[in-house]
């Protein structure tokens, strides 16, 4: 970790400064493509290049369980865990269904799930444990375990990079796991539970008080030891938390953006970002999730999102969507003519023809 | 017109209710694809099928010149939109750049350029005229060029949709047409000149005073006229904002979906709607202009867009940028397992477990 921690560097606003001045030259009225022009400067900057590209695409998927599970959080069972990694590895999830439209790879990862997975062909089993111990009662996972989680994401992280991989996006799967961001989230922000907790992935009256009064009491528990970034996985955290966060730390050390998906995924950017603070230079928040706990989380890492669209699903979804939009913002960066190259005249400077 | 007026009915609302029936069973809690799964619900009752599909999406972009540019509305020169075609058919456009990563096909359309345009190979050249007239002193087109500027939208849907297209977007070229828009949207809403005209391509203080004049002339002149839309085309609008109603119209006749890019497009968009309410249901509003008078725009005519990205360059820039949004609505839709499918367990009815 210290190896990886140490190779990552901000961005060099040189850099981001040229690449402004190039999209002048385009030929279209300055700053028109909004978002777009900011999103291209940045993977100028990121990649060092002032032809920067998307290639080989990658979400990488960590799927893992939580033991907080058993304070009743959640409406589905925690199987549901390992039987959406199932469904994930033959194809039918939604996360399939945006990835392969939007031409993205796949990386499924058992980070720690607690069942079984029976046919698990394709899949990258390295799981920390089978699942995180009840934080309402104890910490999640051992100080350990907390470092393999975010070894975990940093050696996924390297895999795609020496794959040639620029892109990377975040995805997570895991029944319980809005609350353990919800506990992180307080634990980051300060924030009260009621203010970070919400639906998930559809709780009921009954349900969210639980999930309210299980991060309350995990709150209470731990708070005294919640200071660095490692305390805070430790205590309140899961295993794809963890190997998210990785990601996020080895995708900067190989000056690779970033795509963080929606609140579960922020959770983890914003570990990674008190991990080392450049790391918000590789970031790219894909969607605004509508847990009430993603907007201060971002606040926090200073992204605005480029989609906002009322999902709530996690899995990378998020991520996937906004991979086309990224590869559009480069392809007009590299790809368009300028008013010089075109014949195109420019706009007369202070008044109209 | 009439006939093609007479073949468009409003979608199902049966068929809708058995889309959303269907999102229920796919694996994902209910809804949590947000507003993708309100798309693909909607392309499921526009094409009348279970499995709706994204063939061939084609964005027809149509230049054409402005009378009222002689009112030094626009810091551009004129020529700029002959110049912008020929671009767009060398391909160095930003048009260019996002349907090529999108996988998207351009009609290029002359519907009524003012200056010459030398290199014409690929070139749809059907000029309703040789640009508008200054609608400051004048109707800005004749009632027959009126319904030629239409004729040519509805023309340009069919020929798509003969081709197999099911997704069509609206693109326009036309130095000073945010103007005609503005002037447009003034009638169709009954808003003030000041309300609905911003900075189009980058007006400065001086530029934009004369634009917003421009437009409170236009009014004054022509206000006891803006009746029915066709007057209001004739009036105020511009050859490409009639052949982009058209193109609705068009679309919505032969049940093909319609992207519709920004401030401009919507202004053709909402006058479409004011020929026939039903065109309502086929349109999907790809983005949120910068422009002031967008928004009221939007809410005549009930839209939300899909996305937010501080964008302000026409051309079908959004339209294209929104069409991976809709292949992954559709995709997660048709090709996502279902619950008993997948043997995922759903959620408990009313209680965590």
């Amino acid at each position: 970790m210290k190896e990886t921690l140490d190779r990552i560097r901000a961005v060099d606003p040189e850099r981001m400064e040229q690449a402004r001045a190039r999209q002048l030259e385009l030929t279209k009225p300055p700053g028109s493509l909004g978002r777009l022009e900011e999103i291209a400067n940045r993977l100028s900057a990121i990649q060092e290049t002032r032809t920067p590209a998307v290639r080989h695409p990658r979400i990488v998927v960590f799927a893992a369980d939580h033991g907080v599970c058993a304070e009743g959080v959640n409406p589905y069972p925690q199987a549901v865990t390992a039987q959406m990694v199932m469904n994930f590895l033959r194809g039918g999830a939604a996360i399939n269904a945006l990835a392969r439209v939007a031409g993205v790879e796949l990386d499924i990862v058992d980070a720690g799930v607690a069942s079984e997975i029976p046919d698990s062909a394709g899949l990258i089993v390295r799981p920390v444990a089978r699942g995180t111990r009840n934080f309402c009662r104890e910490a999640a996972m051992t100080r350990e375990q907390a470092v393999d989680a975010l070894s975990l994401g940093v050696e996924m992280a390297d895999r795609a990079h020496a794959g040639g991989c620029t892109l990377l996006g975040t995805g997570e799967m895991g029944i319980g796991n809005t609350t353990a961001a919800s506990a992180l989230t307080a634990a980051l922000t300060g924030l009260d539970a009621a203010e970070v907790t919400g639906r998930g992935t559809g709780a009921d009256e009954a349900c969210m008080a639980k999930k309210r009064s299980a991060v309350e009491r995990a709150l209470a528990l731990h708070g005294p030891h919640l200071r660095e970034p490692i305390d805070i996985l430790e205590r309140v955290g899961g295993f794809e938390i963890g190997a998210m966060c990785g990601l996020c730390l080895g995708a900067a050390a190989n000056r690779c953006a970033v795509l963080v998906d929606g609140f579960i995924a922020t959770a983890a950017a914003a570990l990674a970002v008190r991990f080392s603070g450049h790391v918000r230079d590789y970031l790219i928040a894909a969607h605004r999730s509508t847990e009430p706990g993603h907007a201060p989380l971002l606040e926090a890492i200073g992204q605005r999102p480029l989609l906002d669209l009322a999902m709530r699903l996690g899995e990378g979804t998020g991520a996937a969507l906004a991979v086309p939009m990224v590869r559009a913002a480069v392809e007009a960066f590299t790809g368009m003519a300028t008013f010089a190259s075109a014949g195109v005249s420019e706009a007369a400077a202070g008044e109209a023809t």
